[in-house]
């Protein structure tokens, strides 16, 4: 069996948190591991390392890299941009078809979370000897409370030889509160998780029937797969494939569906609201985290940092802080939040694009401070870790040293600089910082010259492959 | 005459714009200067430079001075601790018998707004004539809505020789909705100001008869006034005066009180809440400042600086933040910031005390990073000025220049560093940095020792008097 991870989010529901270049994927929001963490180690339980793939988009593979562990690196099949899942789900059909000719697909999202393992596990096995058999099977989550965010599926009979999977009576959007709560008293309508299992030749002839225009895109992007054209060519023939859920375009109008109901503890964690289903609540129902000071609230999700936040009187707000910019926000208007990042690229600065605090293959940057004049940078190199040799055309640095020991090249002149010793880096000359020990390095670097933008450098050698000169930035 | 400001805040009603050593009386709220700069100018107009009293903390005095050019610094009396208005007025008073035996006293508050500066002139030369014959005199503003977080002052019968002023038949405490409706149509009731004339001994023969206590008090301190033994007895004695408000202790109870009416357009700038009564609303009602992002919100006072707020559907809230912390707090509970505050306190963290950014009569200083190992600053120094001839003896320095030229000492040595040069001052070695020249300097300062605490400083020489061991830091 193949694992597919969906995990094209690009960052703006869950600003300032998530940023363009820093999705919500990668956030820690629950437990001690990221969002894309949690679910790659769910895919390993019941899918072999070497066939799981992640379906992002090519400036997120770095970030989801360093959070792994190289044996866990799965993968990536990047998606030029997003165009929804029916498309991402065909394209990595397409990529299992390209691999092995056919085999069953689990489809996971890296938005969920899942607190029963063990149910997941057996509904996922099911599910599997459901699918080699030809079905479309997708798991559906018993209700635990009538949420009006998620959608719902109604079943029909039991499948005949498997009495724990039941047909597809119909699916249901967003419901009101009304109608939730009727679902959870009738037992007969389960949370649609969008966890889905099929093998690859039954969804790509699912979409040939239900989507021809996404299967005509498919086949034009098949035809010089794995080819520097196909490579070329891949970002103008994805963005012509038509973006549309699997469940409308597909599921809803398929014959052959199958749900497995499970008590699995499932979660969509999709915007800032979903942190009041998957943290601790307090005993005036806020979901309290970070450096925050509250008095008087109630319902409401209070999600800091090291900077301090005072809440006094709140009810029902989302207050999120970061170093750079806080959002706060009325609960009901959390999908508004897009809305937001929205308004913010029309501005121009950096906000909706990046953090302060930057996380790179070698270690770390954070920007202190910045103007016209002067950046301000405090540098960390992780143990034995080291930056390209590369120079800068329009600025010079000042390196000061603060924790550790730095192992330097500044042109011809190698040499070490340690806790409370500075060097100096001359605007067009070739240099690399290098951590040759133990322990972490940390140097605070001053910038200084006409013009202070990451793509002013030219990269000669790099342990991480960014030689070329339009590589990201280090 | 004489001039009296109330200038005695502790900076815990507007955190967190406002911090112990940054009061509520240096903030610029509304127009481009500070409340006390308004207070100021405004006193100068009735009264002469040399006769302006300004009451307050004495470590509040450095922050007051920095915002004056020197021709406006005014007499400083330093209250030890806060002990109410009763308490500051009888302090003043004693000071103006001290310094000429008797005088007309203005007392007027750090924290008011007034926009109808001929209004208000007339009325202080009125009041001026009537204290000269020993009226206790107040002025009333005619209240322009029902407002609910004012005290009032309903008058009776006019004096027989300025009839526009009036006896006072009650005070008022801060009444309902309905009752200050209810005032705005009567004619007869006006808010209470807080604006005083009186001679200085009307206002001391009158706390004599209705608060003997503090009149006690005040003769102990009055005793050995301008001696060394006065100076050290103060704190105690201060710490040991009645904290009662003048309108509660004296006022409410004398005679010959008048009022002056006039529509000066006054208001009270006492809290948060109060920036909607002096600053421009947008059509839904919020008063938005700073870089603020704004969607769908209603009633509420967004008032950010430099650091991204995006604010969405919120409704009578109020958002205030500064670098280190950000405030989020209903309307409703504006008046438990103090609370917070002391909460702060307990925390032992400098976020109730000091902001990031410090500002010093050579210039400022921001704490850009800062741990147990090392604490990075910006350092900006005045054309022309310096910092003290100072040593550190559990910390080296770093000095990068980046903006300007830095005259430098240290040790014996002296010499010149610009932008993009660098220094080092090891730890025990006597040092000065100077700005010798007509354009700001901009330094980064990368310390780092055992101890970096402000207090490790020994001082040789300083232009502004700190040479003592025990003064505040630079």
């Amino acid at each position: 069996m193949y694992g597919v991870i969906l995990a094209g989010g690009n960052g703006t529901r869950f600003w300032p948190l998530s940023r363009e270049e820093y999705p919500k994927q990668v956030l820690t929001l629950f437990g001690d591991q990221s969002l894309i963490q949690h679910a790659i180690v769910r895919a390993r339980a019941v899918v072999s390392p070497e066939k799981i793939f992640v379906v992002t988009h090519a400036q997120h593979a770095e970030q989801i890299r360093i959070q792994l562990p190289p044996r866990l690196h799965p993968t990536f099949l990047y998606e030029p941009l997003g165009r929804n899942t029916a498309a991402a789900i065909g394209y990595a059909a397409v990529a299992i078809r390209r691999q092995v000719g056919d085999d069953v697909m689990a489809v996971f999202s890296a938005d969920h979370a899942i607190y029963d393992l063990d149910a997941f596990y057996a509904a996922m096995a099911l599910g599997e000897k459901l699918a080699q058999t030809g079905y479309l099977v997708t798991l559906g989550a018993t209700p635990t409370r009538p949420e009006t965010a998620y959608g719902y599926i109604q079943v029909g009979a039991p499948i005949a030889d498997t009495p724990t999977a039941l047909t597809v009576n119909r699916f249901i959007e967003k419901p009101t509160l009304a109608v939730a709560e009727g679902y959870l008293q009738e037992g007969d309508t389960f949370w649609n998780t969008g966890i889905f299992l099929w093998k690859a030749s039954t969804i790509l002839e699912a979409i040939d029937r239900y989507l021809p225009p996404l299967s005509a895109g498919l086949r034009e992007i098949e035809k010089d797969w794995g080819t520097p054209e196909g490579l070329e060519n891949l970002p103008a023939r994805y963005a012509q494939l038509p973006a549309i859920s699997i469940d409308y375009a597909v599921l809803e109008k398929a014959d052959r569906l199958a749900v497995i109901p499970t008590s699995m503890g499932w979660e969509d964690v999709g915007s800032w609201t979903a942190l009041s289903t998957v943290l601790p609540q307090d005993d005036a129902g806020n979901v309290v985290v970070g450096n925050v000071v509250s008095l008087h609230s109630r319902g409401s999700i209070f999600y800091g940092g090291e900077r301090l936040v005072a809440v006094v009187g709140l009810e029902n707000v989302i207050v999120a802080d970061t170093p750079d910019a806080t959002l706060v926000c009325a609960k009901g208007d959390a999908q508004e939040v897009k809305q937001i990042v929205e308004i913010l690229k029309t501005r121009g600065g950096d906000t909706h694009r990046t953090h302060r605090t930057v996380l790179r293959n070698w270690g770390r940057y954070t920007v202190l401070e910045e103007n016209a004049d002067y950046k301000i940078k405090k540098i960390v190199v992780n143990p034995h870790a080291r930056l390209s040799l590369q120079m800068h055309a329009k600025r010079a640095e000042h390196w000061v040293v603060v924790t550790g020991t730095a192992r330097v090249t500044v042109g011809e002149s190698v040499y070490t600089i340690s806790a409370n010793q500075s060097t100096f880096v001359p605007m067009g000359v070739k240099h690399r910082l290098e951590n040759p020990t133990d322990l972490p390095l940390e140097i605070i670097e001053v910038q200084s010259g006409a013009y202070l933008g990451e793509d002013d450098i030219v990269r000669y050698a790099d342990d991480y492959g960014r030689v070329a000169p339009t590589t990201p930035p280090t």
